[in-house]
């Protein structure tokens, strides 16, 4: 129990600022998962490559978004939780961004010619943990639907879980039937980037959690 | 100083649930590590997919036992050390055992024949690492023995040095003499996922130091 | 607000110990960073060998200055802000050491001929980014230029995205034009190691940020 659990109870929480903003975050991420799965099953190269363009000037909106809410703790004396865990939240979602722009950015410099199944279950793994975190960040605001945050936090565990399946079982086909070892290399990095998309997901799960936990 | 630390002054600890539940996600990281070198010294090959099994196992039990944690923290309004360290503790345990089942996971998936030295000398330092974090853990109940959890922290930390410098050399090795990119990038892979069990394991110390500082 | 920040207005802060072990191990870190800047500069291979073993020690002296700061931390009852981030501070720094340290003994054991320009201007950020961290180091002593901390910050998180830039860039050229498949794999660890030592910067400025947050 922390002095700002005490004062919770005789100071209005300073709502107006933060949650609109993590909001918009989480929504961003969402918008950037979805262009990702477009991407990715796409067969028109050339149209590929606008989306992965689209992809970077979402993850700059969500580098805005990130700052205001650093600048934000640095004016607001009373926050709605810790103020180490609103940053900690605003850093993991802007994580969750990073990867994918990062796995974008990644197929688009290593000229990736085949879109694999792996490559897209996995995009699509990410849109999904991004709608469940996108859901836990709207019910943060009021914690009176606790059980739904937590139900979406377990469920983008599960979702990591499935991820880390695809991404094993996708680098040990790799080791069976892909003989060319650039080939290979280059595809087991964008299999990692997009798999570590959704370990940052749970980060922010764990994050969320950890806020529930705190303000139980 | 905490609020929490003027409390435990005044109110029972919640003792007896959190730290029977340590403790025996503790030990099952133990007996992870224990058939895990006895998988990498094994002769026999079905033998040892049992093994991968047991492991896969008890990974699913730690689960649980982190799954616990997590409820009984979310139950729990006095709790012996701050909950975000509860949590902390929990998670870094949980990340042990799946490092350990992901590198078991691994050997399995990529059909790998030779358990050479270094696989079997970072599976040994994996035992040891988790046999010092299983003496620490059931130190933390009382913290009279603050010293005996700082001296299992420093080891720790010197076991995953010299986990760092097995992996190290052994890669430094494949470079010079595996002249096969595929065979060199899969041994790569699962020293890396063996070594990281090793980082995890410090991660736990480090929470623990941690709780340590905050509890002097 | 933490009891801490309460505690600060009538309690003499134990400055004299920590800031000075801080600016020590920043220090450090930044002699670490030109012996690296000034080696894979060098076209003499002894001379090299020879600032890779300096790299070495001063690692282990960054390594004392650590335990030192969490021996002090266990001693000292009133510090300066909240135990867990001087904790957290010290391990971010030694996180940068280690990171370096790692980077110069890869291309040390992996035998590496070339200093391509990639490996020199990875090196440079990283010199930047350290430069930087001693510079918001030094201020933590009085927040009274919290801007500059601030700015600092700011400087090392766009280091950061540089150093994410040529590392990406770098490995997208190693795919195009580095067919024999055992360099590649060689070049693009010994990138990653210095990609990381900067990310680990980042993640002390990220500390340094949340400090301010919590005595803004």
């Amino acid at each position: 129990m922390s002095l700002n659990s005490i004062f919770q109870y005789f100071v209005p929480k300073d709502k107006k600022v933060f949650f609109p903003l993590f909001e918009q975050a989480a929504a961003n991420v969402v918008a950037m998962s979805t262009v990702l799965v477009e991407a990715v099953n796409s067969l028109d190269a050339n149209a590929r490559e606008e989306m992965f363009k689209q992809i970077d000037k979402l993850e700059n909106k969500g580098d805005e978004l990130t700052h205001q809410i650093y600048l934000e703790l640095g004016k607001n004396f009373i926050t709605p939780f810790d103020r180490e865990d609103i940053h900690s939240l605003a850093t993991a979602i802007d994580d969750v961004a990073d990867y994918i722009q990062g796995s974008a950015n990644r197929m688009s410099l290593y000229a990736i010619e085949e879109y694999t199944e792996p490559i897209r279950k996995l995009s699509e793994l990410i849109l999904q943990g991004s709608v469940e975190l996108e859901k836990a960040v709207r019910e943060l605001k009021d914690l009176k639907n606790v059980r739904n945050i937590a139900d979406s936090c377990i469920r983008i565990n599960s979702i990591e879980n499935q991820a880390d399946y695809v991404f094993d079982r996708a680098v040990a086909d790799l080791f069976l039937y892909e003989k060319d070892a650039l080939r290979l290399i280059k595809y087991k990095e964008i299999l990692a980037a997009l798999e570590t998309a959704t370990d940052m997901s749970e980060d922010a799960a764990n994050v969320m959690e950890s806020i529930l936990v705190k303000n139980a």
